[in-house]
C-alpha cells in the first residue's frame, strides 16, 4: 500500500495561452528591437486604474486599528463581518433582491469560491459550460473527474446560448457579464434558464463577476428572476468593481432556499468555509465596505466610467468597420470577428506584426472561440485610441 | 436525474465544543450576574497582542501604494510574491534548511491550505491523526469520505505518540509544537516520523503553525530531518509568530524532491492554486515580508516572549502544585491533567463555578483528551497571574 494522488489532475490540459501570447510576444520583440515601444496590449483583463481614495482611507484606517491594543482584532467570522455583508445586503436591495446576511458569505474572491463550491456536490454531477468559456468552469470539474458538456456559443445565438429541451445538466456555469465574449442575458433569457435549471433539479453556478459594468434594465444578480433563489448560487467580486484584482475581495450568496434531496445547501456551505477557510482579511473588508460609501461609490463609478470609455472607443471602431461583435456595452470585454475570415491566432499575428497590438485570440477559450478575438478596456485612454487608429489602419 | 449533493458532508459530526463552552459561560453568567466582571478568559485560541508597528507600516504604505497610479498592482502571482518568498526562504536557510522559491508558497492561512491540499490525493487514502487532535484535520478527510485513524497520545507517551511497525497510514498529520497539547517532537521522533512514512510510501502533512514558540535544539521545520522532503509537505502561518489572525497569511512549502508514482506533487499544488486561488492581498503580503526585517523580528519576539512569559506563570504554578502537564515551554499552549481526578467537564465547571476562570475541556479534541484540560497562553499578565492565583486557591 501507498498514499495516491488524486488521478484526474493527469487529465488536465496544460493551459498554454497565456504562456502562447508571451512567447510570440518575446519572439516579436527579439525580431523588432526598434518597434517594442510601441507594443500596446489590449488582451489583459487585469484592471490598471488605482484603490479609490476611500478605499484606501479604509484600509489604511483599519491597519492602524490592528496596532493598538484597544482596537486589535484577530480571527474574524469566517463567513465574513457584518458591517461588510449589510453593505452587501443593501446593495442587492436596489436591485429589489432581498438578502438574510447569513446567505452572504465573504470570500477572498470569486475564482476560490467558484472552485471550492465544488466540495459540496458528488463527482457524479454533469456539468454544463457554454464554449467559449472562462477556463476555470472546466479546470475545476476536470481535477473532480465530472463529467462536462459543452453549450456553444456563436454568432448565431449572439453568444448567448440558451438551454434546448433535450438538454441535461446537474450544475450549470452562467457568467453574465459575460468573460470572454461580453454578452449579457437580458432577464427574459435568464427566466429560461431558471425554469430550466427548475425542471431538471440543476443548480447554476452564477459568475456575476462583472455586474458592475450592466446597464439600463439587464440584469445584475441572478435572484432579480423569480424562483431563482431556488436553483442558484451566485459569485461576485469587488476585483473588476473596485480594483481589487491584487487586495483580493469577493462574496457568494448561498440561498436558504436552495435545498437538494431535502437538505439546505447553506448550511453546508457555512461548514466547508468555517473548516476549510478562515475569513478574509480585516483590512480588506473594510476596503471594500468603503466602495459602498457615499464617497466610494462615486470614485468606483469613476473608474468604471473610465473603462466603459474605453469600451466605447473600441465598439465605435468596430461599427464603423462593420465587424462583428459582442460586448463593449454592458461589459469590460469586446469579442470580435476575426477580420478577413482569419483564424484567431493567424489574427493576432497579424496585429501584432502589423500594428504592434496584442490582444487575446478567442480559440484559446474553446472550439467556439475560433475566429474571434478579445480586446479589453483595462488600458489608457491614449493607448486604446491609438490602438484602434492601427486596428482601423489594419482593416482598410 | 438531478443534482447530488457530496453525501459525505452528512456523516460530520457537529462541534459542539466552543457552542457547548459559550453555552456554559451564558448560563453562568445568568445565575452569577454580581460575578461577570471577575470572569477570566483562558480558553482562547486566538492573539491578544496588536500587529507589530513595523507590520502597520508596511500595510499602511502598501495600501498608499495601491492608491498611486504609478504604483498599483492587480493580479500578483498566485503562489505569492517574490519578496515574501525569498524572506521566508532565508527564515529557512536558520535552520539550514535550503529551499527553492518555487517550493514556498504563500497563503491566506494554514488552516486553508491544510483542507486545500486534500485536493491532491485520491479518497482511497487512509489518514492517521494523533488524538487528541485539532478538528481540521479529522472534518476536512471526513468530507472526501476517507478512512481516519487515530493515534492514542497519553500521559504514558507524553502526548507524543510513536509510529508502531504494525500501523498503516497513507497521509499522517503531525503537528509540533501540537495543538492542543503543546508537546513538541524532538529531532530523534521526528526522524523516526520520516523514515516510517518512508518505508510507508506516506506522505506527512507537517503542521508547524506554532513554530515560533520552539527554544533550543527542538526541529522549528519537518525538513531539518534528513530525507524529509522526499515525503512531508509542511504549512505554516503568521498567526501566532506575527498577531496574523486577522489579516490572514501564511506558507506551504511543496518540495520538488516530493514524487509519488513518478508524479512530482509541487506542479500539481502549483496548478491547484492558480486554478482555485488567486494569491494573498498584496497589503497583507507587504505586512508578512515586516515581519523578517531587523525590526519587526523585534517587534514581534517582545509580543512572542510576553505569551511564553505567561506560559511560565501557567506552568510554575502547575509545577508547584505538583499537576501533570505537557506544552507551556515550547508552545502557548498548556495540557493538564485535571486535578482531583475529574473528568474534563467536570473540571470546566468548577474552575468556573468556583474560581470564574474559563479553560478549554480536553474531551472536545477527541476521546483521548478525556480528563484534560487545555489552558493558553493568550491573555494578559495580569489575567493570567489572577487565573493561576485562583486555579492554586481551588486546588489548595
Amino acid at each position: 500500500m501507498a498514499v495516491k494522488l488524486n488521478g484526474n489532475y493527469q487529465n488536465l490540459e496544460e493551459s498554454y495561452l497565456f504562456a502562447e501570447i508571451a512567447r510570440r510576444i518575446r519572439k516579436w520583440q527579439a525580431d523588432h528591437p526598434d518597434k517594442a515601444e510601441q507594443l500596446i496590449r489590449m488582451g489583459i483583463g487585469d484592471v490598471t486604474r488605482p484603490l479609490p481614495e476611500a478605499v484606501v482611507n479604509a484600509m489604511v484606517s483599519a491597519s492602524q486599528e490592528l496596532g493598538r491594543a484597544e482596537s486589535f482584532r484577530g480571527y474574524g467570522p469566517e463567513q465574513g463581518y457584518d458591517f461588510l455583508k449589510e453593505a452587501i445586503q443593501r446593495y442587492y436591495a436596489r436591485y429589489a433582491v432581498e438578502l438574510d446576511l447569513h446567505e452572504i458569505f465573504i470570500s477572498d474572491g470569486a475564482k476560490s469560491d467558484l472552485g471550492n463550491i465544488l466540495d459540496l456536490f458528488d463527482k457524479d454531477n454533469v456539468v454544463m459550460v457554454t464554449d467559449p468559456v472562462y477556463p476555470v468552469y472546466v479546470d475545476t470539474n476536470q481535477m473532480d473527474g465530472r463529467k462536462i458538456v459543452f453549450k456553444t456559443a456563436s454568432e448565431e445565438n449572439g453568444f448567448l446560448p440558451m438551454p434546448a429541451k433535450e438538454d441535461h445538466a446537474d450544475l450549470i456555469y452562467l457568467c453574465s457579464p459575460n468573460n470572454p465574449t461580453g454578452a449579457v442575458y437580458d432577464r427574459e433569457m435568464l427566466k429560461q434558464w431558471v425554469a430550466f435549471a427548475r425542471e431538471n433539479h440543476a443548480v447554476i453556478l452564477f459568475d456575476a463577476a462583472y455586474e458592475c459594468f450592466v446597464t439600463g434594465d439587464l440584469p445584475h444578480s441572478i435572484y432579480e428572476i423569480p424562483g431563482a433563489k431556488e436553483v442558484a448560487i451566485e459569485f461576485c467580486s469587488f476585483s473588476k468593481k473596485a480594483g481589487f484584482t491584487g487586495t483580493r475581495c469577493g462574496y457568494t450568496i448561498v440561498p436558504k432556499e436552495l435545498v437538494i434531496d431535502g437538505i439546505p445547501v447553506n448550511p453546508m456551505w457555512l461548514r466547508r468555509q468555517t473548516t476549510k477557510f478562515n475569513g478574509v482579511s480585516y483590512v480588506t473588508q473594510r476596503g471594500a465596505e468603503a466602495v459602498f460609501t457615499a464617497e466610494g461609490e462615486k470614485q468606483i463609478q469613476e473608474n468604471i466610467d473610465y473603462y466603459r470609455e474605453n469600451a466605447a472607443i473600441i465598439t465605435d471602431t468596430l461599427d464603423e468597420l462593420g465587424i462583428y461583435y459582442t460586448g463593449g456595452k454592458n461589459s469590460p470585454y469586446i469579442w470580435l470577428k476575426c477580420p478577413g475570415n482569419l483564424d484567431s491566432w493567424s489574427f493576432f499575428d497579424k496585429l501584432l506584426n502589423e500594428a504592434c497590438v496584442v490582444g487575446t485570440p478567442g480559440a484559446g477559450f474553446g472550439k467556439a472561440g475560433e475566429s474571434f478575438f478579445r480586446l479589453t478596456a483595462f488600458s489608457t485612454h491614449e493607448n486604446t485610441r491609438e490602438a484602434m487608429r492601427r486596428f482601423k489602419e489594419l482593416c482598410k
